[in-house]
């Protein structure tokens, strides 16, 4: 039983700057997850937090009280370890799908509980979703069941896990108080910590379509998340990875998970390839197989087997023809030269404006919307040729999401000196 | 039909310290006061406004918005011009109880809307009603015909008058975000915008006891308020008064009805008669009547003779003995010497607790319950000597009474140098 306290006593603190004790920030969460303290108390604090901050003990106390208001899961009882990654959300970001096959291809367990998107960052259950027959929710013994069976499993997040986190977020949605770096880190490793994964990278983004616009606001949150994993005791590292270009060359649902094939059939674009190889050594790192190469795993076809008992394991079917857009629209080179910038915010608006993503949690998705880009920055373009393919089933979204890739990229005369930044930016852990 | 916005737009406006818009502005508080808005929304915005804070233009709109979402009287048509007075609150505060019968006799009329205690600041209408038959409840219609035939009335606010401030008073009571000098500027001025008077004057309180502690606060909060004021077209001042030692001799509801009427009578503790008079001549110079001494009036008897019109009007009977506590406990001097301090925090505690006020707007209060103090500040006391007189109908309620006025003075040698503070510290306006 918790001390008692005051809402109005904890908001009363974090407004005049002073730090919460451990038993204000236990008895928050708990009488806020049964509806004692109101949503718009807890809104109040969520504001005083945000603009007023949290120390890392703050944060470490708030983080376990969002665990303890639900259940933990425990994986100690598989054969093999575990490990989990984690994308802060990006335009193109369908790393998830070859990552988890190839993982457990290398003898590591994946599990991958993942979300649906909201506004311009897709979600990886919505790609996932516009495979025939596949479904995202399991029970936790069946989760087990495939752990042991397949080695990966990507699903969604049970009810039971983290509770407090999951009616908080719906709060911070609407309130103006989603962009706190102390409410983010606890919100994604309250989930993971209960989730009970063994090691866990996290894909922390930075740039024009990610959260975290600049190198610096990216490596505080992934310092504060890498601290709060490994007291948890999960083994705990994070890459900062680019996010001012999408990944890849596709942005949607259907047409990211043929990229995602691509790539465990050996091709697909080169920086996919990339990501997937470096978070995989993470990953294989936090679980202690260091002795395994991923780009081997890969290169042998083991990976491919992987995806296909995993989309087969929850019911869908691997082989499908995927959904195909009824309408299309090609976006040509207005100018010959060099593609010197392709914006991921625009891309991601444009494919969210096309029906490949939701302006509210209960909106569909469109399994064939999204966008398709034939140059990535560096490559050569020819005037007239090809630049953007706009795929939706509703026409009447091809204005907006014009108006989205309108200013969102670069052609300079051939010549232009240019630099591609790198992929991984950064690492901490 | 004001612009189209959205809640979380105006929200990261403030939260990233932005001015708002007019449009924002107007909008946020329509689309509040008829639910569009949530009240989760609205308290994250006013925590943001509370941390960052408001311009002068900003807060000028947000109190016409709040005047313009309910109805505005009108008392031109009154053959007397009209004067108000509100106070920010303090402890022993019954200045409104003689003032307004006093102005009343000097030819200008009162329209005084009043609310209730609520913490350790009384609340006027409470104090009214210990007078048997008084009723705090008066139509728009009996409030214009008691002002003409009296030419004073204190009632309570009507439902009509910026609901939207009552709407967010509320919030902002259990969300921590009372003490923002914007939102209480805004709610106070809002609520004398709307009712119509032609001159009014502040009375804010400084110290211990009051909202503003420091004589730099209050100040920020008068210029906020007479600039307010002036811009509607409303003839504006304040004084900042002390607040550090409670006023008067008595705490509570119908100790302070019978201060108050000895204070008509021509009696009464210096200090009350000094800021009655102070304030009178500031409404009577608002009201463009420097013609008349308050003083004089107050003597004559003709300020007594207003007094029991107004209760009378009201129901009340002015001839009926006052309620009494049915238990006391009296309180003597450890030592003999100077009392040096008495503090205004500690006595509003005390007479809170002892249920002269409520903690929550639906309590009741006693009528009887109250702290008489036998001494003030500058006054010589003898060791065994009454201090204190504790009033209540509930003896189990001496005991936590007791525990705040633990600490609340200080009694030094007989010959230590004392000099009063002045009750009025400053004039703004």
């Amino acid at each position: 039983m918790p001390t008692q306290h005051d809402a109005v006593e904890v908001i009363l603190a974090k407004r005049d700057r002073h730090e919460l004790s451990d038993s204000q920030i236990d008895w928050v969460i708990d009488a806020y997850t049964d509806g004692r303290v109101a949503d718009e108390q807890m809104a109040a604090l969520a504001m005083a937090i945000l603009l007023n901050g949290m120390d890392r003990r703050e944060i470490a106390r708030w983080t376990n009280a969002m665990i303890a208001s639900g259940e933990r899961m425990d994986f100690s009882t598989l054969s093999r370890p575990t490990a989990d990654k984690h994308s802060t959300g990006g335009v193109g970001d369908k790393i998830t799908l070859p990552l988890a096959p190839l993982v457990a291809a290398c003898g590591v367990a994946v599990p991958q509980l993942s979300g649906r998107g909201l506004g311009h960052t897709g979600g990886t259950l919505d790609k996932l979703e516009s495979i025939p027959g596949w479904r995202a929710l399991l029970s936790n013994d069946e989760m087990m069941a495939q752990l042991e069976s397949v080695g990966a499993v990507i699903c969604a997040a049970g009810d039971g896990l983290a509770p407090a986190d999951k009616k908080l977020y719906a709060l911070r949605d609407v309130t103006g108080t989603v962009e706190a770096i102390p409410l983010i880190a606890s919100s994604i490793m309250s989930k993971k910590i209960a989730e009970g994964t063994g090691a866990l990278v996290l894909d922390v983004k930075v740039g024009t379509g990610a959260f975290m616009k600049t190198l610096e606001s990216a490596r505080e949150l992934a310092e504060t998340m890498v601290a709060l994993g490994q007291d948890a005791g999960v083994h705990t590292v994070a890459l900062l990875t680019d996010m001012s270009t999408p990944l890849g060359r596709t942005a949607g649902n259907a047409v990211e998970v043929q990229e995602s094939v691509d790539v465990l059939a050996g091709g697909g674009p080169a920086d996919v390839v990339e990501l997937t190889l470096a978070l995989a050594r993470e990953m294989l790192a936090g679980a202690g197989r260091t002795d395994v190469d991923p780009a081997e795993v890969l290169a042998s076809g083991r990976a491919m087997d992987a995806w296909r008992s995993m989309i087969s394991a929850q019911g869908g079917d691997p082989s499908a023809p995927l959904p195909v857009a009824r309408e299309s629209h090609v976006v040509t080179a207005p100018s010959s030269g060099v593609l010197t910038r392709l914006d991921a915010m625009a891309v991601g608006m444009a494919a969210w404006r096309l029906g490949a993503g939701r302006a509210r949690k209960e909106d569909p998705v469109q399994a064939g919307a999204g966008v398709v880009w034939h140059a990535r920055p560096g490559d050569a373009v020819t005037s007239g040729d090809p630049l953007f393919t706009l795929l939706t089933d509703e026409p009447e979204r091809f204005d907006r999401a014009l108006a989205s890739l309108d200013g969102g990229y670069d052609i300079e005369p051939a010549g232009t000196a240019f630099s591609a930044s790198p992929i991984v930016l950064d690492r901490v852990g």
